[in-house]
């Protein structure tokens, strides 16, 4: 087992009527200057809205409003929110949405106190902040994890860059299930493939000797497929499924599952790329690329895909080899995403346009714990397959 | 899922070495005074001693030392720690040692900042201390997990009572297999035993529906089980197992396992009067009650243990009953706790004594989450059984 350090900063309130429970124990703990961040205003038309800003006064908080924290959040957006909070003097930041708006939060909490500007800390200095004004966060929509660490996907317009800045933890979350039914069914499901995704591209890095942070991964991704094909089939009315997906977001992202491993997220950065070109949905985007990166990487790691197949996609190996095992684990992947309702292919997504794969497959970032270290050739190709 | 509220605040140091990088990131942030507590002084004829105190010296720290906890710690070796601690007005409490050492200073921690008696606290005033001097755990006997949690095994001498004490949970762990190789093979098993017993108390409990925590759990109870028997085998040698097993401990008292679960520790709670009146090795004590108590148990959960014994103990459905299932899971059990050389009744500790057996079952708490909430009468009746 690889050495490591391992800290998991955010106490979680889990639950039905979780958010009143947390603020009642959270709020007290921080100063009366709250910053109410939030999306598109969903939340206003839902009532979550309204239900944590009465929350906020009955607890005598000084409310100011950051809304319009777009979906693949801006550079200039975090900036803007950094102003803000330095203007009015928050003591705590309470991002309320998907992991856009959580992201966004991470990464204005942290450049909220850094003089310098936090991308060129982190991508000219290569410095990581190490204080960020204080932040809780309540998850409408769920998928991501991002509430369960510091990292954030912060698309930078001007360098047509989407990638991961350093934030700042969550010293608290709020996860009621009842929640992501204020969020539209697609997006629950592509937020739980998003889920999936983690876990995948987690467990397809190294080292692949069986290890107890890759024997946990099979049970959160078995429960991940299991509960979005029953979601799925009861049109979104299965509570249960909804809560065990929410919870398995939430440890496919908090760390335990990476522990002794050097990831791979592969798919990730390509499909970082796909959304900072085409503003596309990141659940989908994966979704769309992710059968066919696997195709061209199993052959690299037979063994380990051949293992996801036969222990996440119920493969039986009838004394086939690895990599037959792995293929028939992919197409079983394939057939989940269809059956769920997401795309499998980048047309699907109105993506067709070569110059704009071209694009994606040169600024991808190649990562080193892949099956596979990629070309941007190679991207290129498998990019032009998935269409 | 029900609903929870979760927080880990133990930073884990995890590999070889990991000790002295650990203190070089840790030891700065206290003020001077250290208290070094360990047991027998074991770890002064192994080297640890000095590697540990030799760090202290050079961060520039004052050392007091705190030996001589025993196994099963008394609550009066607490109350000495907690006199030497605000006497020498120490800034941090380190650890050195097994889940004794460990669950001693969580006491000691709490009770050297609160005015009143720790246990009237608890157990007459219900309530749970809040502050408590800051605690680092250096682990050498793996396998309570005690450095995850707050929970402290204290055994009160004058009133015949061991049970759990709250007491303040360590800011950072340190975890390196290699020092697991200063304890005897025996105890090294004894603790991974304990481990695999706090997953299959917590398994048990309920909901017994499929949940993500019990999925989990079964692949820490595989690889504990898988584990156990390669070390053995192995005579100690096998680095990777003991890697393993010792992450395994953590992650079953983390508390991540216990998400959404109220557990049963029905065994535990058994085994803790044991321990206080016959001194008993605890993992020992546990392996000679599980498999009689569980024979008792089954039928009122059949569906549970049955799942136990496929998951966990390979056991081949065959067409038969949940509890004939859980029934051959139960001898699988049994013959794993022989095969790695631990007893399986309590004669072969010694224990015969049927007024000892009286008075264990007469004092042991009897646990709300248990398949079948017992009687004295059967406590005593399967005691008897077990001998």
């Amino acid at each position: 087992m690889n050495e490591f350090v391992f800290s998991y900063p955010t106490k979680n309130y889990f639950g039905e009527g979780a958010a009143k429970k947390a603020l009642a124990a959270e709020l007290p703990k921080y100063g009366k200057r709250v910053l109410l961040a939030y999306g598109g205003g969903s939340i206003k038309r839902n009532g979550i809205y309204e239900e944590i800003r009465s929350l906020l006064e009955a607890a005598g908080k000084e409310v100011t409003d950051f809304p319009g924290i777009m979906s693949n959040p801006t550079y200039e957006k975090v900036q803007e929110g950094a102003r803000l909070v330095r203007i009015k003097d928050i003591d705590l930041i309470l991002a309320v949405g998907g992991g856009s708006v959580s992201d966004c939060c991470k990464a204005v909490s942290a450049q909220a106190r850094l003089s310098e500007d936090l991308y060129e800390y982190e991508y000219t200095a290569h410095q990581v902040p190490t204080q960020g004004v204080p932040l809780g966060v309540i998850v409408t929509a769920s998928g991501t994890g991002s509430e369960q660490n510091a990292g954030a996907v912060i698309t930078y317009e001007e360098k047509h860059w989407k990638g991961a800045l350093w934030g700042t933890a969550a010293s608290f979350a709020v996860l009621d299930p009842a929640y992501t039914k204020t969020v539209p069914m697609r997006q629950v499901i592509s937020g739980a493939f998003d889920t999936l995704s983690h876990c995948m591209e987690t467990y397809l890095g190294t080292p692949r000797e069986p290890n107890l942070s890759d024997e946990m991964n099979e049970a959160v991704m078995r429960s991940v497929v299991r509960n979005m094909k029953n979601l799925s089939k009861s049109e979104g009315e299965d509570m249960a499924a909804r809560s065990e997906l929410m919870w398995a977001a939430a440890m496919a992202e908090n760390g335990i599952l990476k522990i002794g491993k050097t990831t791979d997220f592969q798919a990730h950065m390509i499909e970082h790329q796909l959304g900072a070109f085409t503003d596309c949905n990141h659940g989908c985007g994966l979704a769309a690329i992710q059968p066919t990166l696997y195709r061209h990487l199993a052959p690299s790691a037979p063994a380990q895909y051949a293992r996801l197949a036969r222990e996440v996609f119920g493969v039986e190996p009838a004394g086939r080899t690895d990599l037959a095992q792995a293929q028939e684990g992919i197409d079983r992947l394939e057939r989940l995403i269809r059956d769920v309702g997401l795309p499998t292919r980048l047309h699907e997504m109105g993506i067709t346009d070569e110059r704009i794969l071209r694009a994606v497959a040169d600024t991808a970032v190649r990562m080193p714990g892949c099956a596979k270290q990629l070309t941007s050739e190679e991207i290129f190709a498998l990019l032009k397959e998935a269409v």
